[in-house]
């Protein structure tokens, strides 16, 4: 017999062991689901496709599944749903795009959608992004932008905003996303919510629309530290089908969430990364470094030539992979993005070949870092989330244009495919603020358990908006 | 005691076995060799530095060796030189620029040159090149242009033009020589000599100049077979200090030569590599497929596509590399090498990034020809020697500019590293051809066992140019 609790708003945790015991069938939790993004997703945003059909179907199998004795899935009963630019089988992949529309219907879930429905979870839907994920600002002029769930009048944070919004929402207790210079890090900053950026190559791409192949990133993002880490797990591991993701991590993936920070070495990222931001964005980073009892600094050598190698990689990767789009579709594309990608096309080669050959140089040095250290915090947007439509703000004295530099502290630490957690912490006086757990390659193990201890510790949290 | 013969001609197989034995000293072999390069060298011009106090001292120190009983190396007391972008201790690497004159005296040998003495060999002196090896003629405007042995009034072929004038006037057995898109097999072809392009990564290029990372070979040039196995002997294996010659190689380096043909299936490349030549380029193929008993035919797909981005590739990475001397001392380049070069830095990042792509996917295709086959034929050239300062000819009806197009059969295999023997073929009317002897990555060995058979059937040879 189910109780009368909204379950559409319970962590995956809770809902996956109330499916599991039969405290709530997969089927009222989906329709719980369902009827919240109706309710509250007009004023958000955060979906361009619910799924309700698929849903119910999937939610009834996982009902008979149970009622004939087949063990649970770690997800059993979750609803979650994902950036659209997973293929979902039977909708054209549109990435945020008008043009994608025209592809034919994906034929196949992709990889990290098979995962999560392969450990219980049901898909509800698809969610809003910047288009072709060129984007920092959740903006999108064919969808619509996604407003933050905590004051409509901001942005969510792009390019994954669909995401952000709809987990601040709760519309959804997980969501899927994708990083490539702060995708993930930006809008859980700005919506308040817990995101995962894993190591590069830790999650499959396969069945994912690009952007850039060598900085794309695929995560979770979610409102508790279990829940992400719960994803995550489900999500994580090796797939010949995405070159990338063909090596196994070194690392246990699931972590001992509350295992505590005992023994970690944890320092707080000085000079490029305590400058130039708003004093609420460095305030965070305070009082999250209180909380770990971690006073130290460390310096990231060349982190502004880090920033600036990432801007033109993407920059002429992503023309290339629009270079025939950019031909016989110009005028399709959101105009701000499509001269992005122009200036990307007409990018001098030896520019892009001198900044991969800085990242060598770079990461080298990034990686012998963690020999003295385990977790580098950092900020992880220079400011709260700016109002819909803002076009420049004012960092470190100069008027700039918002939408680039947003991304000022991520994309030094994805530049290298580094794992991050970004937790939301809340300033006194309203919408919140991202602080980046950074550790070495293929221990997100290291940045989840620091995440919940600081969860634990009330410093960082993502309640769901009140709408 | 000594006998009376001319060592500075004699094989490095045999020099080798004289020094050993006694039965000639390697000071006599080196002031032999130093006289005929003082004699010859001037018609030819392959040497921009005679190393006669290096290459006494060292004799004498193998001698000396000798008489203490020390074990002989498989070079021993052969002399040998180098295109002169090795790092030899005392002197700036030059590269066959004027600007590099400019740089500090090496501090230390390359390493293939420490693996040439390691083996028992004697540095004569070090060779000219096509300025920055950008070249396929063996011009150079700050050293003189590098003259065919075999007829003074005809190119040398480039960049390593020197290499071959060397080995062709019998100034040295062995030269060694880099080939980043045919440099090695194209002097190898015009000046009659055998050439050894080994598998991308198998010799070390630690100590030398580079000129496009993901395309930069090096190897030997010699007068017979054996004595280029002999020295790619010497040269192969691993070495931290180039990172990608790292990895350890399959199949082992050094093959039994006289093991005959028997059992190796070989094809004749067709479509792209039959098309534009001169006819003599196909006959001498036919020759050696004669020879061979190979009347099949494979068609390696997308080879023109291969080398316009192996074009593309070595334009934008070549700038690259020069961006600052392009800035600086852009008055000090070969005017047509700086042209070249500044076009290639303003080559668009994502016609690159598509040829890096295509490279990938080409790279594929052709490791799925070699299930069928073992060794492939096609011509090193379109063209024998070209006049000195011939600046266009006729391909295919088509007037063209000389100097990009004599590569235009080397380029799609060095594109994706497979390891070649140049063998030359001559014609009864006079200068000779070369034929590619291409195999799979790491299988040298078969390239090597081929050219042997066809060197002992007389269909390919090397000998020493009338001067």
């Amino acid at each position: 017999m189910a109780d009368r609790r909204d379950w559409s708003l319970a962590p995956a945790a809770e809902i996956a062991a109330g499916v599991s015991s039969g405290a709530v069938s997969a089927r009222e939790v989906a329709t719980a689901a369902l009827a919240r993004i109706e309710r509250i997703d007009p004023a958000v945003n955060s979906f361009t496709a619910v799924l309700a059909d698929r849903a119910l179907a999937r939610a009834e199998a996982l009902d008979a599944g149970r009622a004939r004795g087949d063990a649970p899935g770690p997800l059993q009963g979750v609803p979650f749903a994902v950036k659209n630019l997973f293929d979902v089988a039977g909708m054209p992949t549109r990435a945020g795009s008008r043009i994608n529309r025209d592809r034919a219907p994906a034929t196949r879930d992709a990889a990290l959608v098979r995962r999560m429905e392969e450990a219980g979870a049901v898909l509800v839907g698809a969610l809003n992004m910047g288009e072709f994920a060129y984007d920092f600002t959740g903006e999108n002029i064919h969808d619509g932008d996604t407003h933050n769930p905590h004051d409509l009048t901001r942005m969510s944070g792009g390019s994954s905003g669909g995401s952000g919004g709809a987990v601040a929402a709760g519309l959804v207790s997980v969501a899927l996303a994708s990083d490539t210079n702060g995708s993930i890090r930006v809008p859980s900053a700005f919506c308040g919510c817990f995101g995962l950026k894993p190591t590069y190559g830790r999650t499959s791409r396969a069945g994912s629309f690009p952007f850039v192949g060598s900085l794309d990133h695929l995560g979770p993002m979610a409102r508790s530290v279990a829940d992400l880490a719960l994803a995550y797990d489900a999500l994580q591991g090796p797939d010949p089908d995405d070159p990338a993701c063909a090596r196994r991590p070194a690392e246990p993936a699931m972590p001992d969430l509350d295992r505590g920070i005992g023994g970690l070495r944890i320092a707080v990222a000085g000079g490029y990364f305590a400058t130039a931001g708003e004093p609420e964005a460095f305030a965070a980073v305070e009082r999250v470094a209180d909380a770990l009892g971690a006073p130290g600094r460390i310096e990231i050598p060349e982190a502004a030539r880090a920033r600036a190698a990432a801007y033109l990689i993407s920059a002429a990767e992503g023309a290339a992979l629009h270079l025939d789009r950019l031909r016989h579709r110009a005028g399709d594309f959101d105009p701000a993005v499509r001269d992005r990608l122009i200036a990307g096309a007409m990018l001098p080669a030896p520019f892009v070949e001198r900044a991969q050959r800085f990242r060598r140089w770079y990461r080298a040095a990034v990686l012998d870092l963690f020999r003295d250290v385990d977790v580098i915090l950092a900020p992880a947007t220079p400011v709260r989330a700016p109002r819909g439509g803002q076009t420049t703000f004012v960092l470190g004295g100069v008027e700039l244009p918002v939408r680039p530099n947003i991304g000022i502290y991520t994309q030094p630490i994805s530049f290298i495919g580094l794992p991050v957690v970004a937790v939301p912490v809340w300033p006194d006086d309203g919408l919140p603020l991202g602080v980046q757990v950074i550790a070495a390659p293929w221990r997100e193990d290291l940045a989840l358990r620091v995440a919940r201890h600081l969860e634990r510790e009330g410093v960082a949290r993502a309640p769901v908006a009140r709408l």
